[in-house]
């Protein structure tokens, strides 16, 4: 490859190095200005893949920190073993709690759902009340929320009393707004492409 | 809580459960239809948070399935030190690579970064003609596609010819069309809000 080589080569390291020298310095007077050092609340919402598996590797880069970890999975599927069985390795680390059997379209039965959700709330709750953990992923809780089986004020407010530098991830479709406005980074996926509507069936360790 | 109590709850009860039996029909079809059983590949795309992450995510919930996965990252930042600290705890099950040292901004050097891109390109491109890796995550390739460091030809024709059930993750933003054509799932991470750009410091575990 004859990049970078010959006259035209060296112009173009030139720019190339002038171009990244105004980026780093952009970047680097971002990271000065951004003072605040806290625990942040993260929203993972949309249609698209990947809100619970990027939860779950922010959870992997918080172990990998030495961070004393909680998740509360807010739907158990017939699915998404995979990661059950991974971070269960972890006891001492990693507190993995399983809550919403009932709670999927798989039981139609409602009034199991809003218990099995409430249950599951009561277990998030005293996480976010607890200095203990640093980390806290509320996998699909934003479900239990727009089907208004647990109350957003509930939410908020134990959001607002958490410890101040415990990091709160939450997961699932259709955030509600009040969650976002208290969010500090809210990200939407967005589907550009699906496997499975494609006709591919879903896949162990991708999709699941 | 009232709910699914008394005469209106009994018709909610009634109404829900309809509902959820339509919903449960559907899926149900939709997974009966869906009966190409072999690997993917899944592009993570976008300027938003969770590409990465939900890369990671994969990687986690694959090591959780008993896969033999591969990591390549094809940039090495200042910062991620989270997920690699913690994935290298597990050598016999992951093979992980960080090949992108020259290879970001920082280093202002365009022929260095594209020595370092295709010495990454080839431990991937390993990775991906080796049958003994059920999962190849690729992360941050986009960027090196999308600055032509890395033919995307090159990509493409190893991507075709890997093995039959063999799952990709590649990452990073800006993805190629040809590559949004060739991958089976492709999720867009678009930005709705960012605790960085509204002055809080990089999280550990988080951000970073």
């Amino acid at each position: 490859m004859s990049r970078g080589s010959g006259r035209r080569g060296v112009d173009e390291d030139a720019h190339y190095r002038e171009r990244a020298q105004r980026k780093k310095e952009l970047v680097d007077r971002r990271i000065a200005r951004a003072t605040i050092d806290r625990g942040v609340v993260v929203v993972n919402t949309g249609n698209g893949k990947g809100k619970s598996s990027s939860g779950f590797g922010m959870l992997a880069r918080s172990l990998g920190h030495g961070f004393r970890c909680g998740v509360v999975q807010f739907i158990k599927g017939s699915f998404s073993t995979g990661e059950e069985a991974f971070f269960r390795r972890f006891p001492d680390e990693c507190d993995y709690r399983v809550m919403g059997e009932g709670f999927t379209w798989e039981t139609q039965d409602r009034t199991r759902d809003i218990a099995a959700a409430e249950a599951a709330w009561g277990v998030a709750a005293r996480m976010l009340a607890d200095p203990d953990y640093d980390f806290v992923l509320l996998d699909e809780l934003n479900i239990a929320l727009t089907k208004d089986y647990i109350a957003l004020d509930q939410v908020l407010a134990a959001l607002a009393a958490r410890p101040e530098f415990q990091h709160v991830v939450v997961t699932g479709r259709g955030a509600p707004e009040g969650l976002i406005e208290a969010a500090d980074t809210v990200t939407e996926m967005r589907v550009v492409k699906h496997a499975f509507k494609a006709g591919i069936k879903a896949q162990h360790g991708i999709e699941l």
